[in-house]
């Protein structure tokens, strides 16, 4: 596996942004190796405590790595974006409903205030250059996810339980792939969960929630770690009157390096 | 230094607030050793985003413990409490002034969301067991604290200048007192600044902003650490209509062991 050097990596993720804002869609996993990789949520700023402390409280969830107030839509994370655009995708809820999945979503910013919170596609890339492989990346599909009977905490109007996403990893790496997942907890971390789907209450990995189903090979276990739709799950369940997310797996390309949210300094 | 047994450090805890509650006085340094300890700031709902947006771009001076929604008074981190009356004094704030100081705040309390930020009151006890003086504690005195000039990172209507807490430390144990304190980041963690006060924009150690003067020994060296009173210069700063605080140095006193604060599980 090739690794470029930042600046390369940089402009990779630039460019990705600049394609999303001119209409390309589909998942992210996969672009812009070594770059971190966001989740949006944008609610009115009546709901916006609310949902910083729904994170607060469940940071493995829910790890925030930028706000923007009412009226910003540029993040820190990445000079030069804008948030209503440079997504591929987005997802208007409207009282716990999705109502619309939208590929620029520029007429719904009025008033709203934006949390970016760590993905998981971000430690992908250090797992592969462990030679541990993402099958949904593999296959050029989406990760697979889904919706657990795991309650989070709850905070002010919101409450909901947790979602994850799912990796197969040959039985033989699974301490690997939780040793380098978890130098990286603001994208998640380690895994919350390994091996039986059953016990987060899925009923069956082929129909996953949010995403494609998996190819689950012999020898290989489910991993599963917490994942940043986990807000989305809170809005269905608390309907707060609208708000916007970016759909399942269409990230925020970041210009931050990966290495940037490595605790230990590793990478 | 003889450390009691949870449970009687927990007892000491309640009995701590029940005491305040009934109307003792003074500052918390020293009380309840090896129990966590919190900073209290309390605002209007409205503000409320502002205030924990705040905490959250400044995890080293306001590291959030616990946050307890309008219309809650008692805080998970200690049962049966009740923060309108269980610090030994409150300061009110109108318009980024303070009005009053009171030893019950029951009367101010209608619709505000309360911020428990951790106190480094808290890693006295741990810096007492390695035999680390703590000055203020030997002379019975307030920690003295001092207004920098080093900007926050402003969040919505907030911003302000970080506050830090000075403790006097000899020379061959500074290194130390940073070991032991930067396991502790829910607490304040690390000094902020060793040795120099001039270059965090303090004239005179004599004056402190809050709290009571030092006593600085030959070959010993101020040592700076974030303070829990970072929000109060906000307030000055910012000039909410109304806001309720701790009086700097009179501390929530928690029934939460310091060692559940510590990342490395050496307490």
């Amino acid at each position: 596996m090739v690794r470029l050097a930042p600046e390369e990596r940089r402009r990779e993720a630039r460019a990705a942004r600049a394609a999303y804002r001119a209409g390309r869609r589909g998942p992210t996993s996969g672009v812009a190796p070594g770059m971190t990789q966001a989740n949006l949520v944008a609610v009115p700023a009546d709901w916006a405590f609310d949902v910083l402390l729904y994170a607060q409280r469940n940071p493995r969830a829910c790890p925030v790595l930028d706000v923007l107030e009412a009226g910003r839509v540029e993040s820190a994370l990445a000079p030069g974006s804008d948030v209503r655009t440079d997504l591929p995708a987005y997802l208007v809820f409207r009282d716990g409903v999705v109502v619309e999945e939208v590929p620029d979503a520029t007429g719904y910013w009025d008033d709203l205030v934006t949390l970016l919170i760590g993905c998981s596609f971000t430690f992908e890339t250090p797992l592969l250059a462990a030679g541990i492989p993402v099958r949904h990346q593999e296959l050029g599909r989406n990760v697979p996810m889904y919706r657990t009977d795991r309650p989070c905490a709850p905070a002010g109007r919101l409450r909901g339980d947790l979602v994850v996403s799912m990796r197969p990893v040959p039985a033989d790496r699974v301490a690997d792939a939780v040793a380098i997942t978890g130098r990286f907890p603001a994208v998640h971390g380690a895994p919350v969960h390994v091996g039986d789907p059953a016990a987060l209450g899925i009923a069956s990995l082929d129909s996953p929630d949010f995403g494609d189903p998996p190819v689950v090979r012999d020898g290989e276990v489910p991993v599963f770690w917490a994942c940043g739709v986990t807000p989305q799950a809170a809005l269905f369940a608390s309907r707060p009157p609208f708000a916007v997310t970016h759909a399942p797996g269409h990230m925020f390309v970041t210009d931050v390096l990966d290495s940037e949210y490595d605790v230990t300094g590793v990478s």
